[in-house]
């Protein structure tokens, strides 16, 4: 059995928690928190952050469940310094220095740390590695969506005047078709994304006002098409209580003779924190077994052999899967 | 640059060479031949098969392009004894046979041979597997077409009365709609495609009697639905022409706690040989860089590190697509 640690107990944390249960070869024996441990329903198994040494030789990787603004790029190495360990860093701009750091601290312990895993970046990642390998003269497209963005619905909630709100991400589907008929289109932000914000005002704030700070809120808005549509706290509740996500990764290219091809990978999660879970559970896995082999320092799922991900032997995956 | 060789010249064969111009670090070298060399045209570099050895230590890897029924079972090992290797060996049920015969032979020269390349098996393959591996309780589901079956086109040129004939797989819309909803349905082989024939029938043929023998046809055409449509020669080269291919990889699960997930990749490929011929090549890089590293004997794209594929660095690969 590989013997596995959270640190961290939000969404993901939880997530992680019950992909666990699904996964016959792995056990989760402690969850790391900053918090009082004795604050947690007394099923789970908490261990304050301040024990972490005591644990460095009972467990084989430890999943951080933390957030890439402020946890990861100070908890990742601490971590790495004591555990195999993966993570879901998610800056994209920043993810080179993150990997360097990781890099360093992983290689100085003898650890193996997988960072930035999950859909995106990963399974995307993944699949527009492909898309570029396989078909090198062509154009690859990113959409995201329908679903819900954290952030974005953070920056609104922001607002003077607004007590809750949730913003969705939807790609435009001319655009999607666009892109699908092999045509290379170049699109802008604008043609890509619309958003659509379901927001909860106090009562006698300014709507109107409200409407145009988040239209025209720049970076998060600015660029794109968006909807606001005011609703009650209750139909909030009711209606838009789950964070469903998902998306598309589309390359289309020509062979060399001029035939065209396309590839597309998507995906359509009615919970985004518990599939990201269920990836960062797999290269949990995957993580083991390259340490065990010797491998050390940092890596991403383009770094690893697929076969690694599951439960079944080479053998087993050549008869059944392949 | 890597230093290239094709075995075996027909369809795919051609799609490897034009493959080779769109890849900055690769370079054909040989195209080895069990036909007169001489009688290809001059600019093609034509080597007899018997000359082999005199290649050993002039080529990283040979691409092997014969079909999987009676060339690779028997060209493989050979080749694999003297050269790295890339195949599309495609009789599922076989694989685990031929992975043995290549494990034996590619270990004794020290040789590795990464075999099944190309998308099905292989990208679709690669997805099966990441789709049991993140979601493992759902289900799986491939779909094919729309798209030219080489098998089954012959099949029907073998019916009396038949001058010539192609066959499309076509997926029923109706079962693909019922995978992506997550209902998980159980679906028959005739629930699942139809088989579309378009057939020009010798003159004077008795057109029921074919249409008959078609549609009666045991493994190929009873199990399905089939159409068959008597066009002319004309329209047959008119409009018939193309070797287009491609399907689906359908996962849907739920979540440890319930949420319903969908994993789904596809291809539309307007020619099957060229885009199987992209796989082959940059397959052939990766097996090249695994040999380097050390690995020997037999191997298959689950057991690729996707970065391996790519011509960019990690570096650069975390940097501009993680």
């Amino acid at each position: 059995m590989i013997r596995v640690g959270i640190a961290g107990y939000g969404n993901v944390g939880k997530g992680v928690k019950a992909a666990l249960s699904q996964q016959p070869d792995m056990e989760l024996y402690a969850i790391f928190t900053r918090r009082d441990p004795g604050s947690f329903d007394g099923d789970l198994p908490m261990v304050a952050m301040a024990d972490i040494e005591a644990w460095k030789d009972r467990l084989d990787v430890v999943i951080l469940c933390g957030g890439s603004a402020t946890d990861l790029p100070v908890q990742g190495p601490e971590m790495a310094a004591h555990f195999c360990t993966v993570d879901s860093f998610d800056t994209h701009a920043k993810i080179p220095a993150y990997f360097a750091s990781m890099e360093k601290a992983a290689s100085a312990a003898g650890t193996l740390s997988l960072i930035s895993a999950g859909w995106d970046p990963g399974l995307f990642s993944l699949n527009r590695l492909l898309g570029n390998a396989i078909l090198p003269q062509g154009s690859d497209y990113t959409f995201w969506g329908r679903g819900v963005s954290q952030g974005h619905s953070d920056a609104i909630r922001r607002v003077p005047g607004v007590k809750n709100a949730i913003q969705y991400t939807v790609p435009v589907p001319e655009a999607v078709e666009a892109v699908r008929s092999g045509d290379e289109p170049v699109l802008s932000t604008r043609q890509k994304h619309t958003r659509l914000c379901y927001v909860v005002a106090e009562e006698g704030a300014d709507r109107q006002e409200i409407e145009r700070q988040i239209v025209t809120m720049p970076n998060y808005f600015s660029d794109y098409d968006t909807t606001v549509h005011f609703i009650s706290e209750e139909e909030l509740r009711r209606d838009h209580s789950g964070m469903p996500h998902g998306g598309f990764v589309i390359r289309t290219g020509k062979s060399a003779v001029g035939s065209r091809q396309r590839m597309e990978f998507s995906l359509e999660l009615e919970s985004n924190p518990e599939f990201t879970a269920n990836v960062l559970v797999c290269c949990a896995r995957a993580v083991v077994r390259l340490h065990a082999e010797g491998k050390q320092g940092a890596c991403t799922m383009l770094d690893v052999p697929p076969a690694y991900y599951a439960c079944m032997s080479g053998e087993e995956l050549r008869r059944t899967l392949l």
